[in-house]
């Protein structure tokens, strides 16, 4: 363990009021007033979420996989705020009440078709601390079995397989730059590299 | 490289419409409105970001350097979205014309004092790419000289020390959980395991 307190009052800082200035379909944006250390006054903007799961999903992989053992579904979809094709794991918002693991057993459902028999809460990533709420469940997805998609009407993506080798080939050289999968793609090292010890459930 | 294109008609969207929803101090928030693949209409609401930096410090990383004998300068900081103060990477927002090596350097010097001696750029990373244009460069910085912070009246951080095995702990055992600095992490390994080759500039 660092030697670090994960809190601390001479960085803490305490809301003292604020409201709702956006509430859009997808984004709810809240500005609030904040007291800060040093007792000043400041503002702070942010996007309130109600949190998202992601899913690594495996095709193969054995005790002796390697990089080039190891298959992966990804998906490519258009990014708007991007004007981009993106290459992701599977990752969506959590429904009301829903919890992250139901979460990614539907959504892989939904966008790729596979079902998985096996699976292992890696962690947890928040995307963009500064200004939005979200926190990302990483789930890694074992024995899938392919069945088929149930996408939204408004929805478009593809998906593909690649091997870890080429994963983490295509994290280096810019090919992959969401954050979530290359978050994903560290945690993918850490299992193939004994350095992550996944405890899977049956679900 | 993947035999995976990046753009693909049969997923870009096409823009029809859209305002500036929400002009905040922060926060500049859009809804548009798209022609999906399929001919039909859909809403997307996002932030519109200017770009930003991130810099991985090394304080000692030669020839030989493991994971033991590399050291990097890393900040704590209360991020109020998340009531939680952050282990990370420093940071910030590019300046109106700013490259992001100058803002790369300039971050590094007012939020912890250091200035580097070489420079080199790892990548890009877009933090949450369903509702953000931003994208932070990713810059390596060696021959890190000491001097005094310069912060903003308004910001409180703590700058530390940690070795990067005790960084790759931390990113496996929840300690953090910032997606940038998860995504240094991974590049870091790159650099220490060999997998990446820096160009350094001398600046």
């Amino acid at each position: 363990m660092l030697p670090l307190p994960m809190m601390t009052d001479s960085l803490k800082e305490y809301r003292t009021g604020g409201r709702q200035v956006f509430d859009g379909r997808l984004l709810k944006v809240w500005q609030d007033q904040v007291r800060l250390p040093n007792g000043a006054q400041a503002v702070r903007e942010y996007v309130r979420h109600p949190g998202a799961a992601m899913i690594v999903p495996l095709l193969d992989v054995g005790a002796a996989a390697d990089d080039d053992g190891c298959r992966l579904i990804v998906e490519r979809q258009y990014r708007y705020p991007l004007d981009a094709v993106v290459l992701e794991f599977p990752a969506g918002k959590l429904d009301p009440g829903e919890s992250t693991l139901f979460c990614a057993q539907r959504e892989l459902r939904e966008e790729t078709g596979f079902s998985a028999a096996r699976w292992a809460r890696a962690g947890v990533l928040h995307p963009l601390v500064a200004y939005s709420t979200e926190c990302i469940d990483i789930w890694f997805a074992q024995g899938l079995s392919a069945g088929g998609q149930q996408l939204d009407e408004a929805e478009f993506l593809e998906v593909t397989q690649i091997t870890a080798r080429q994963l983490f080939e295509a994290c280096r050289n810019g090919q992959i730059t969401d954050a979530k999968t290359l978050v994903g793609a560290f945690w993918l090292q850490a299992l193939l590299r004994g350095q992550w010890q996944p405890d899977w459930q049956v679900v």
